[in-house]
């Protein structure tokens, strides 16, 4: 079927509903951030692949909104299709709302999938159709009614995540979660983040790309708990310890009809800004609603002992993974062909030699010279660059191990480079060490210490346009909240958070010029306590990361002596953490740039 | 009278109202810093002369609320006078309103001179009232009813600020207000606050104590103003001049009556955070009220061009006293007996002898070692202190001038030191020193910028309990708003801006060793445009305040490479901008502390 084709049987369904409007995102229906197969219904009626877009169907016409990133591959892709691309943050593009206020019509629907919208959207939505004399939202799935070979629901099989590698019971996160639930005076608790759920029970899955999550919604009350999923995917023995700990298992589909059916007068605790629009609208009227931040994301963001002891191990595999990958690369490119895409590929293979390693956290970006000045390049859209020994790669990647999530950038020389490279290389780093080395009372946040980061970039006229770093799960998200390194507040980022001890924050600077090259280094730090006195907790950062920095690129000149002891420590302590994992030759090379400064 | 005759006359006007509890501030009727002595009602009837403190008569009891400053202060003053000291920020004292809703009666009113209680206090007491069962709130002075001495409110002249001092035309002014006025769809505007009106209107006067401003209300339209104002303060020719730009001169005492006139339906601008009680209520219910954070307040904030010039050359001045006077200090202190009033006294007199300036912008704060452990010392408690050849003098002082306010501190060694206070007096120097080296994009607040001066204190495990600066206005109060350095937000105190070139803001870590001493080094910083490039405006500071820092207190092993020529840089240009100005002797003494590094 064309689009085309797609649109017209979508508008037979509108006609018979008497709706104007039909409204399609990207999303799954938990605000993840990758959706499964089965959710790409816009991918599949619009033809556009890219990863955030929303299509508007009205009965003449069509548009596409999407961000900067895309325009240009969302030209290609919706060419023909009749879809209009409105290209997002461009002064001369009007509103969704706006856009759909022009096509909607008196007295007819506006409809989408509402398990797809938030919470907040729908309540846009609502608006939109009122102001526009519409009768109603409708809450329907045409792309899954004419979508006959649409991709199964994830079935993957979920797992317990060991008490060794979680370091907390399920049994004592649900109290610590019921305790909350007491304190805000909630009968009942609705969870329908994947990783929240996840970190609640103590499971992984592998329905989410990246993320190993399982598709589920959870509801809790102050004695027993419901995990509304996919049975099939639960072992028997997994299926009784849940039970164990009171939480039983129910069809994934009938969470919405079990909302529906709580008592009137429960007084249910739901985060507004996480819930979608059809379990929010399923509430009705009869219960107390009692909307605030779920307490899961900060639980789970203050890792546990355990938690933080098994991510310095998962660190440690993924240096030796990194670090191997770098030394063959800068021998590689020297004898012989590569491009972007070998590089990625063979640095994936460095970390499945690593036990414990499960996939990888996000889509490598690997970003020859110019290619890495783009902060979300993606080489399948012009094919992988070739390599030469010159100029610099940009890597950025990381790893879900069973001891944690990782996310680590390099920026590898192949061979000579222009001194500018050096010299931003080397203000990018003595940034990132001036973050690591950070003391702080605790009470600060991510804005207080930014331009430990930044300064030195600030400095020299640069700036990279875009936070220092965000919050890393524990085997979930590689971007989680509340916890984050930026200079100015975006609400909607939700990384401003105090830092507490057990956050992972990654630290990531960086210099971009366009249509030259691009620099990063990230390392990812671990918040501890390192005194407390009279002034209060003073924190500090541990460093996670175990990768050497790239000193083709530095130019010790710029920097202080403090500075250069900072980067020799650093050195020397990933020499004397991995190296004895590493072949002789990749020893002596990394023994060289790291005990020799 | 006594403090208990004073009380019983109160209750004798409390009976014949109906009224149950009075309440008494130490605030005048413009929510200044500093209360002219005519308005020290709180004082007069409670005998406590502290600065901050609200007495609360019942009708057989009552309290007075003061902070940690003063408990000991209070303790001693209110001694047998049967008002009970009220200890806030403690656990166990109950809230001002608990203390009122404790002692009110139903059926009875509560009082107070509204026009000293700001709107939103007026408001909860309202509330407290009305939850009590009481009638209502009246407003009453009956300390002025009783008080047969009471001083005159202040009749100094009022003088009109040069073209050449203020940088900006009144009437260029009014026409940015206007414009404001315009934009926020207001008929009228009401400004209450004294360094709004002074700075509106170019003019100063005397009426406040450190803070050149005239008592005074105004209320502009779109086309004329009314200046409400003992007229007797007011030339004939700054009377003339204020007419020619439409200022008419009305009488302070008509200031409600005109308001309460204002035709209904007319839409006034205000700011809720400043104007008192008596006014927000004497608006009444038909006017359309349009709550607005007072534009003057940002305009101001801003200075120009002209005024940044005449800063620079306040602060030569300021700084020529200043060096002179801690050049005599060290010499002196050797040979005879001096006191830390001694040391305030000789400041002020080097400052007289400085052409254009007028008085002190706030209270000397002279004080020796332990002394210095206290941020608010106050000599005339215990009686100052000896100085010997020895130790540290804390001195943080400032000057009002025509060219500008002035505020600066400095840590003066008088005779050999412990180890300890070099190693802590070098990293607030460090801190100062890192802080006012800045370069930063435009949208940064202090919260951005706060750790450069406090992290060399938190690395050594110390803090001081305190913004890092506030904003400074031109010849106006020596703490304005919206500027400040600060980690952690404090929304009272509203410094928490975006930094706009052409701020003034003071840079004044500190240590604080309770016992021991308290070492502060505060220079003032002009905020300017450094560089507009693709990724924005940089901004950065230019130091005004030009007094050298204590080389006999400075460990330079400590600091790093570029914060030594920081140092050398910052004496160096103390030295070529202000000894000329200099006697030999004292040019010699600063020559070898400036250049010698």
């Amino acid at each position: 079927m064309t689009v085309i084709e797609k649109l017209e049987k979508v508008r037979e369904y509108m006609k018979k509903d008497n709706v104007s409007v039909y409204i399609v995102t990207s999303s799954d229906y938990h605000d993840s951030e990758y959706a499964g197969e089965y959710f790409e219904t816009r991918k599949y009626l619009s033809g556009f692949t890219g990863s955030a877009g929303t299509l508007i169907i009205g009965t003449e016409k069509a548009a596409l909104y999407t961000d900067g990133r895309y325009f240009i591959q969302a030209e290609k892709e919706l060419s023909g299709s009749g879809i209009e691309l409105m290209r997002m943050g461009m002064e001369s593009t009007p509103s969704i709302t706006e856009y759909i206020e022009g096509i909607c019509k008196k007295g007819t629907f506006i409809a989408a999938d509402t398990r797809t919208v938030s919470a907040k959207d729908g309540e846009t939505y609502e608006q939109v159709q009122k102001n526009a004399g519409c009768v109603g939202l409708l809450n329907r799935d045409y792309a899954g009614a004419i979508w006959t070979d649409r991709p199964l629901m994830s079935a993957s099989p979920a797992f317990e995540l060991a008490l060794s590698y979680a370091g907390e019971s399920r049994a004592d996160k649900l109290c610590r979660i019921r305790q909350f639930m007491k304190e805000s005076k909630a009968d009942g608790h609705i969870l329908t983040t994947l990783d929240d759920i996840a970190w609640t029970l103590n499971i992984r899955g592998n329905d989410i790309l990246y993320n190993p999550m399982v598709l589920s919604y959870l509801y809790l009350d102050d004695k027993q708990g419901f995990l509304f999923t996919d049975a099939g995917k639960f072992s028997k023995e997994l299926t009784g310890q849940l039970k164990e700990d009171g939480i039983e298992i129910k069809p994934y589909d009938e969470f919405e009809e079990f909302i529906r059916s709580i008592m009137p007068k429960t007084s249910v605790l739901y985060d507004k800004e996480k819930i979608n629009y059809s379990i929010y609208t399923a509430m009705g009227n009869t219960i107390t609603r009692i909307e605030k931040t779920n307490p899961e994301i900060m639980m789970k963001a203050v890792k546990n002992h355990i938690e933080a002891e098994n991510e310095k191990k998962a660190h440690i595999k993924d240096g030796v993974a990194v670090t191997k990958f770098i030394y063959w690369l800068k021998k590689e490119v020297k004898k012989r062909k590569l491009n972007e895409m070998d590089a990625a590929m063979y640095l994936e293979k460095c970390r499945k030699e690593q036990e414990g390693y499960i996939e990888p956290s996000f889509s490598t970006i690997s970003a020859y010279n110019e290619n890495a000045a783009m902060m979300h390049y993606n080489p399948y859209v012009n094919g992988p660059a070739d390599l030469k020994p010159e100029g610099i790669l940009l890597v950025d990647s990381g790893g879900q191990y069973y001891e944690g999530t990782t996310d680590v950038t390099r920026t590898i020389a192949l061979g000579p480079v222009k001194d500018e490279i050096k010299t931003q290389y080397t203000a990018v780093l003595r940034g990132m060490l001036n973050l690591s080395n950070a003391r702080f009372l605790k009470g600060c946040i991510g804005m207080n210490l930014d331009i430990l980061a930044r300064g030195p970039l600030w400095e020299m006229g640069l700036d990279y346009r875009c936070g220092t770093g965000h919050g890393v799960g524990y085997l979930l998200g590689v971007h989680e909240a509340p916890n984050g390194f930026r200079w100015r507040k975006v609400p909607e980022r939700e990384d401003g958070c105090v830092l507490l001890p057990g956050m992972i924050t990654t630290n990531e600077p960086g210099v971009y010029v366009e249509g030259s090259h691009g620099i990063r280094i990230e390392n990812e730090l671990l918040t501890v306590l390192d005194e407390t006195n009279e002034y209060g907790d003073f924190l500090r950062f541990e460093t996670l990361t175990c990768v050497p920095v790239e000193m083709d690129l530095v130019d010790l000149e710029q920097m202080s002596p403090k500075e250069i002891n900072l980067l020799k420590i650093y050195q020397k302590k990933v020499y004397d953490t991995i190296s004895s994992y590493l072949e002789n030759d990749e020893k002596e090379w990394l023994l060289a740039i790291c005990c020799n400064i």
